[in-house]
């Protein structure tokens, strides 16, 4: 009988709305009815993107929008530079080594963000850079970068900018065609309230340009066929159907919300959510806090393994630990999606409850009386 | 207020038990929870698949799936024979060659199977072919290939088959061990009774040898690293985890109904369908006929689209036509999955109608006493 939540930076909640909407009886992606419901998916995330670029949809979760980027983009040897500050800006690296690109990896460290002047002086020193393979919120540190310089810089040194926004799109800022990025690529256990299973991938006159260059081989993930497609609201292969009928419910929901009163929302969760943790005398791991989720270090002498787990299994509460190098270092809350104040204010009244358990020494209600201040002001 | 009825050879419909699955609440794929889940569907897949090897799941449509054992079986230039005599055997052709590979076109009549002999034929007269592309039932004429024979030719002559089962798995018998059948590509919206979304791919010893000389490029499809995640009933990448909870749960259905016995009662239907479309002076386009769908040719005079429209226009039942060759010429008629008995009358009884307007002749009711015969004995 125990509640259960979800707090975790994806899988995030699906509301019951959209449950609702995947329970609905299947219907043939050879229709017009799906064509429809398609043509609302192509403009809806057209809209959330802030882009004119198509946007095509991927039956794969997000890391498979991140290969079809590489494998469409590019050509064997191509050089690129992946900025690599976290698993996710690591994964970039990887697909590009496994695609026998030639990778620059511009490693910094896990927390902080890219320095646009030194980004600036990697691209200075490599020629013939084909593109800048960035994360728009680095999940693994919850850190947010400074998109709109990375995509400036990349444009100024001849090449595209490819930004994996998977966590953050719909709460971290994203204006696709101002800041002219070339491709942005999401996923939709996130930001869209969806389960896994579905991705998205925005793409320039640019970008499209490269794709007529690529030499590298690709089939379920060519993006030549899926452009063409798209232009009819069609799909190469079969789509999942029942998350592409879910996705138009999802979209629709927050583009009436807005987008921009929704980056507010989760900015102000942001905020509440770090000044909680300071005020239980804890430190925010980024030096650039997301809007999509926070990570917060815990004390030398507490294993953020074990408040999961005691979170988890005696409150019913899932949050994340952290990963790789900060595996037992941090924790990390999500704020994305159909998470709200309410949750977030749970969520630190049971962290007290468990660090009080594992000896961490604090006000009692501490945590919960700065979220109030930073949440109703 | 019109009453729908899918009957295309996928997706097929989607019964309301799974519906509900697919609306449960979400959980996250990193917990014991869902590995639990995720270890009753590889037990309950080996079974469904009449194997002991690993069956890993991928998080893509069958394409996807039929891909990965393409990049992930193969090296540039390697030798192999694509059975092509429909749309999806091209597929594999179009694959192969998308990634390099030397491909053999067995090209065979559309409607015909391929001739255990002449596959021979072709395996002797080129050396080193690695492996033999082929396909359980050909959805595009609704055939169902020799697959024992295949694999066995395909062994002797030291080559690997590898077989897309996407839309037989469930109705078309099957015996992987028992056939020495190394690899099997399938999906989830077909046989499974599931939304579109998932794929599984089943790796013999002697395949698993060859994943570690491939030097194909591959990320999100790695089968060394599905394969080594499996064997912790974890995925490399973010699942599409109410799929995956869903297809548990039809597993259980399907394997508590008996997969021997549902290949029976599809058995019969098909042979019911090849039946009545005899008695409405109508002949079925394969020589091979599957279990899974029937394709009917029209008469000259008759194009199949017309039918296809009226029957889902006015009386809201989808069934498929013929694809690039075959377009305007034949009707397809699925029955797998959830689809049965009462489908395939109410089916019929409406093709009546319908071909009775467009002006063929044929006695009223024969359709249906010949399906009442076969159905009932």
């Amino acid at each position: 009988m125990k509640r259960k939540n979800l707090m975790t930076p994806g899988p995030s909640p699906v509301p019951s709305f959209l449950r609702e909407a995947l329970a609905k009886e299947i219907i043939h992606h050879r229709t017009d009815e799906f064509r429809s419901i398609l043509a609302d998916v192509h403009q809806g995330l057209q809209n959330l993107l802030f882009t004119k670029n198509p946007v095509v949809v991927l039956s794969a979760s997000g890391t498979g929008a991140m290969e079809a980027a590489v494998s469409n983009l590019f050509s064997k040897g191509d050089k690129v530079v992946a900025i690599s500050g976290g698993k996710f800006g690591q994964r970039w690296t990887e697909i590009a080594n496994n695609f026998s690109l030639d990778v620059i990896e511009f490693k910094i460290n896990w927390g902080n963000a890219p320095e646009p002047k030194k980004l600036e002086k990697v691209l200075n020193e490599n020629q013939n850079v084909k593109a800048v393979l960035t994360t728009l919120c680095e999940t693994s540190t919850a850190t947010v970068y400074d998109t709109e310089s990375i995509a400036k810089i990349a444009k100024s040194a001849g090449a595209i900018s490819v930004v994996d926004a998977i966590s953050g799109l719909g709460q971290d800022k994203l204006l696709t065609d101002q800041w002219e990025v070339d491709v942005v690529v999401s996923g939709s256990q996130k930001g869209l309230m969806l389960p896994p299973g579905l991705s998205f991938l925005s793409i320039s006159d640019k970008a499209k340009e490269l794709l007529e260059k690529s030499d590298l081989p690709k089939y379920y993930f060519d993006l030549k066929k899926a452009i063409s497609k798209h232009e009819t609201n069609d799909t190469p292969y079969t789509p999942a159907v029942t998350l592409v009928v879910a996705l138009a419910a999802a979209l629709d929901a927050i583009n009436k919300e807005g987008v921009k009163a929704r980056w507010e929302k989760f900015e102000k969760l942001a905020k509440a959510a770090q000044s909680a943790a300071k005020a239980l005398g804890l430190t925010i791991l980024s030096s650039r806090p997301s809007a999509s989720a926070t990570a917060i270090k815990m004390p030398e002498n507490i294993k953020s393994s074990q408040v999961v787990k005691i979170l988890r299994d005696k409150y019913g509460l899932s949050i994340a630990g952290g990963q790789a190098q900060l595996k037992d270092k941090i924790i990390r809350i999500a704020h994305m999606g159909w998470i709200n104040a309410q949750d977030l204010i749970a969520c630190f009244s049971l962290l007290e409850a468990v660090l009080k358990e594992v000896g961490h020494q604090f006000k009692t209600g501490s945590s919960l009386m700065r979220l109030e201040e930073v949440i109703y002001g």
